[in-house]
């Protein structure tokens, strides 16, 4: 028997919080910050109380895993998981609103103590449910503009397409291209966006032909620039939606006996580990995917403490890395 | 209660199992194999008897996540895993006994139907502690031969580097250089080996100045073909020990202002998704990366069944993928 025995209301007065956060600590609820978590819980252990422990597990819901972009964020989600001994799973499901409902139902029926969901929404109706089964849910790169009450962390897109299309720009570029991503996503959109009102702050058309919409994937970057390398006024510069994309534009320009960036510049978006082995390196605006990953699996934990203090959704800063794939137009 | 009540040796009896294997069954072990655990399970179930369920939990223990070649695996595992209604757990640790050892220890703590561990290889002591509290290991690409007793999958490194020697030999290559892996791990040496056999057997020098060793990234094989471009009589081919060294290669070539394959044919090992991202795309031997976690995570399960006829042991094999970075030597 412990030494003195206090109820939750007794706790709950020398902690300074409600009953109800000493019961969510009791039951291994994770949305207590952890230093009140942690007050709470050496209060217990005092007086007897043995907390039940969570699952101890996130799921990481994602699409294909077979891509660097991919891989960057697993890397984070674990390294953040890690350091809160907290074990991920990966769940890998295709982009179809069925098998994600399905997975999520899983996960619920199984428990969880919180879900990470890469580039996808589930309907309100499951959202409803993971909320009602306490199941914290953070969004990552969403695919659309999250609404009200749905949490996300992405990246600044918009400022990302702008800094590597003035960077061109800076270089002296006149006739810049660009590969989008498909435009129906929201990340695309704004890096197309943020292309376009890099010309329109320097004065520069914004030239129809040289606007290719594209899929995210190598083939449709090499096929993209084979297009734009075929106009009668062909771009000394091309800005890519991903690296992928730009991995094929510099096939491309290989093909047709070309070099980067003597003959045209390119740059990517992401700065996954391989965008250092292209030949040239590229210069590419860096998508910070591990801090990404790691900024959804904190808020997933502090998941309703802080009230209006907890940001709903964030955006990480992008940054331009300059390798060795874009310099000045040739001379003519 | 159950409207006939039966002794697990009753049970043992019907199933045509012995006792031990139903015991198995009921307390959730992973070592029986499906079709009898299911058999077992119906009687059981029939009888009354509620099996445990097991953590429904296997972990991947793997270093960095950061390559292409990590991500392979983890999807071989997550996918295996999916099919298995099994959640993977990935545990990333750097290559450090001391970490391996303490990762291993929390993992038998918290409890899982097994591990699958990457390029490491426990203490022969965290082996037996593992044994005992029955959960079962296999490892995946060893670092070394394992010995008898450690369950392991990898593939035919041996063929794979005779295959791509051999590959470039039959286009007429007969200045063939190796970038090998770090030649402590088992699988470059292999590799390494094949290539020497495919030159001994067709009758060609093995020749020191040709044979570069070095590490498995892509600076290591830009460095290494650098060295060779510097040779008086430089090699007109080049057999990378993986992916990434190749890709270092073409970086190589490129700042020489030399083309694969006019100038000098490129061949990788892994291909890994981005090896047909290269300009030109890699020639590379396939290491079936995905089908080894998979292979990997079934004989977790099979642990124990099936006596001699289950092998200790596993290479899946490899085969060469023709892409555009190999052709004929430069004329004269």
């Amino acid at each position: 028997m412990p030494p003195e025995q206090a109820t939750l209301s007794d706790i709950a007065a020398r902690a300074g919080v409600s009953v109800s956060t000493v019961s969510k600590v009791l039951h291994a609820r994770t949305d207590v910050a952890p230093a009140t978590r942690e007050r709470i819980a050496r209060l217990l252990a005092d007086h007897g109380y043995r907390p039940s422990r969570g699952s101890g597990v996130v799921d990481l819901v994602i699409g294909s895993l077979n891509s660097p972009w991919a891989d960057a964020l697993v890397t984070g989600a674990v390294e953040a998981g890690a350091e809160a001994d907290c074990r991920i799973v990966i769940d890998s499901v295709p982009d179809s609103a069925d098998v994600l409902r399905h997975t999520l139902e899983r996960i619920m029926a199984r428990g969880s103590d919180g879900v990470l969901l890469v580039h996808q929404m589930p309907a309100p109706e499951t959202r409803g449910r993971l909320a009602a089964k306490r199941i914290p849910l953070v969004t990552i790169d969403p695919p659309a503009e999250p609404g009200a009450g749905v949490r996300s962390v992405g990246c600044t897109n918009w400022q990302g397409g702008l800094a590597a299309t003035r960077h061109l720009i800076e270089l002296g570029h006149r006739r810049i291209a660009t590969v989008t991503g498909p435009l129906t996503t929201w990340s695309a959109r704004a890096r197309f966006d943020g292309y376009r009102a890099a010309l329109l702050a320097a004065g520069l058309p914004v030239a129809e032909p040289l606007i290719r919409r594209a899929g995210f994937f190598a083939p449709d970057g090499r096929a993209a620039a084979l297009a734009l390398l075929d106009l009668p006024e062909p771009p000394t510069a091309v800005v890519a939606a991903n690296d992928a994309q730009a991995f094929g534009v510099l096939q491309a320009l290989a093909g047709r006996g070309l070099r980067a960036p003597a003959d045209v510049s390119v740059t990517g978006f992401d700065d996954t580990p391989v965008a250092a082995w292209a030949a040239p390196p590229l210069t590419t605006v860096v998508q910070p995917l591990e801090a990404m990953a790691a900024t959804a699996f904190r808020m997933l934990r502090l998941h309703g403490e802080g009230g209006a203090a907890q940001p709903e959704q964030v955006e990480l800063a992008t940054t331009l890395t300059v390798r060795e794939s874009t310099g000045p137009p040739p001379a003519g």
